[in-house]
């Protein structure tokens, strides 16, 4: 499979997660408990994950599954990480507004490119550093606010502590994605059983997370375990198996591409997602969506077009044969 | 003199245009008579020239002046250019509002590529292809109106005879510039010759626009060499010796350098004059101006960095030595 197959792929998926959210609403609002949306996903990922492990180790008894506990420990990191992740976002948005918050994430396509750098030990050329930084900027130029829009707060007028927590929030966020793709690559392991490693401690820490959020709420609406399908509808059911196919789509990615294409990935189902509403919600288009969309494609053409696409190789390269000769027959001379 | 040094100095002029023309007003209003201003811009281009040629023909005997009809015929076209261009441009502000019409004035760059590519025959790689582009897309994206901006009118919702005319604009802008590119470049006649002739006849073409509106407006206020000081101030006279000197810094920037770099003096410079807005005339600064600066930015970088600055060249380039003496060696064991 190619991979940008997949990241095509990632990118409808990831896209539709955002439409069928709005579509599983009702008036507006959640008739069901969304916490328990990432929980089942990462149990129809674990069961998805098993079976196909189960179905490899029966073909090929050669599968290789690593299973000394210094290796096991390391898959509940991304899950801390993305639990700090969570309290961080809360504690932003204690700051700042939520458009402020949304522009501020844009933040973490550059931090993943410096994580990914640092960590990783990627080499990017100067080009693609811009490439990274221009898909960025597209994605932040879409989400420019529109005339005549309701709420005019300036993006520059929230406390500093809500931007240095943005920050925190976009570094969060790469390192968790840099982790995760260290653990898929560092060993020839099965992709499956890395990845029933990583959403067996994915299950248990959204679990953790209904069952804190019970002793919040005071067990007022009974145990998770009793209400979790309430207000389920078809369109749930399908946020749940949506979002349980992208993590899928995103594991092997990290395997076998990186994360530099999960980001523009999921930065151009973005721009996928505000196009799609135009047409299915009735948004207004707006030039800001127009110019961000066009910046995307030339950063992401920049960034994975080989360079004799994109410049004139200087001519040494292609001078190579002709002096190739002379220094040939200057030499057979010399001798 | 280097032309990146011509440039800076024309992006600093030409933006002081902005300010120095903003300034000259009283109360918002023009106390002078406007179309002035080019007349004797165009006058102050003519003299400073004269003064240049008449310098370098005694300094050197052999100065080359092309004084045949064949050749000074071209000189009044690009006149005729702007004149047809100042009309469009009126006509184009009948069908959309002015800053519609603003942004659609950024479409001149890449006209300004296509142009200089077709006409001039000059080759630009496909990665400066995309700076010219993002080019525009900045300079655009800096002029998004901002939330909370008092007329809404969307981009997309005026006659499509705008859009047209538009478009027209764009080319009959860019078609002045590298029609004057070839003018300056298509002989070795000294520049303050050719100077001379684009200004004797930009002069003429200013005067008559002059006569011209004196007979429209049934010399209401007398004839134009009457009234033409009338109400001008030092800050006036300042509007026009810029606005002569930025014209001969064109020159200068066509003979020797090409209208790429024009172009790029003249976005930055607006980028230039909004980011001194912000601070003359306590302009808000929007996140918008931010990105736009950011994507101009690094298309100047793009266009103009040395292609191995970049990209990583191609391994056959760096690896040539290597190869080279494989090639050498087993060519010596053949022979």
């Amino acid at each position: 499979m190619q991979w940008y197959f997949v990241a095509a792929l990632l990118t409808i998926l990831t896209s539709s997660q955002g439409i069928l959210t709005t579509l599983s609403q009702t008036n507006g609002r959640y008739m069901y408990d969304y916490a328990t949306i990432p929980f089942l996903a990462e149990v129809f990922k674990l069961v998805v994950s098993s079976v196909l492990l189960w179905r490899e180790c029966r073909v090929s008894p050669s599968t290789r599954m690593t299973t000394e506990w210094k290796s096991v420990r390391l898959y509940p990191i991304p899950s801390v990480i993305y639990l700090i992740h969570n309290n961080v976002q809360f504690a932003t948005l204690t700051y700042v507004d939520t458009s402020t918050y949304q522009i501020m994430g844009n933040l973490k396509i550059v931090t993943t490119g410096i994580l990914f750098r640092l960590f990783l030990r990627r080499k990017l050329s100067n080009l693609q550093w811009m490439a990274i930084i221009l898909l960025a900027i597209g994605t932040t130029t879409s989400q420019i606010k529109g005339c005549g829009e309701a709420s005019c707060d300036s993006l520059f007028s929230a406390p500093i502590q809500g931007y240095m927590l943005g920050i925190l929030s976009a570094c969060l966020s790469a390192s968790a994605g840099v982790y995760t793709e260290f653990l898929m690559k560092k060993d020839n392991d099965s992709l499956y059983w890395q990845n029933v490693q990583l959403y067996t401690f994915g299950a248990i820490f959204n679990m953790a997370r209904l069952v804190v959020d019970d002793f919040r709420g005071g067990f007022e609406n009974g145990p998770w375990w009793h209400r979790i399908f309430n207000g389920y509808s078809i369109t749930t059911w399908m946020v749940v198996l949506n979002l349980g196919s992208t993590g899928l789509l995103v594991s092997w990615l990290m395997k076998y591409a990186d994360n530099i294409v999960k980001v523009y990935s999921t930065s151009m189902a973005m721009l996928l997602t505000m196009v799609l509403s135009v047409y299915l919600f009735n948004f207004k288009p707006t030039l800001q969506l127009f110019l961000g969309i066009i910046i995307c494609m030339m950063s992401l053409h920049m960034y994975f077009a080989p360079p004799n696409m994109l410049v004139d190789l200087p001519s040494t390269t292609k001078a190579a044969p002709e002096s190739l000769k002379e220094v040939c027959v200057g030499r057979r001379t010399d001798s």
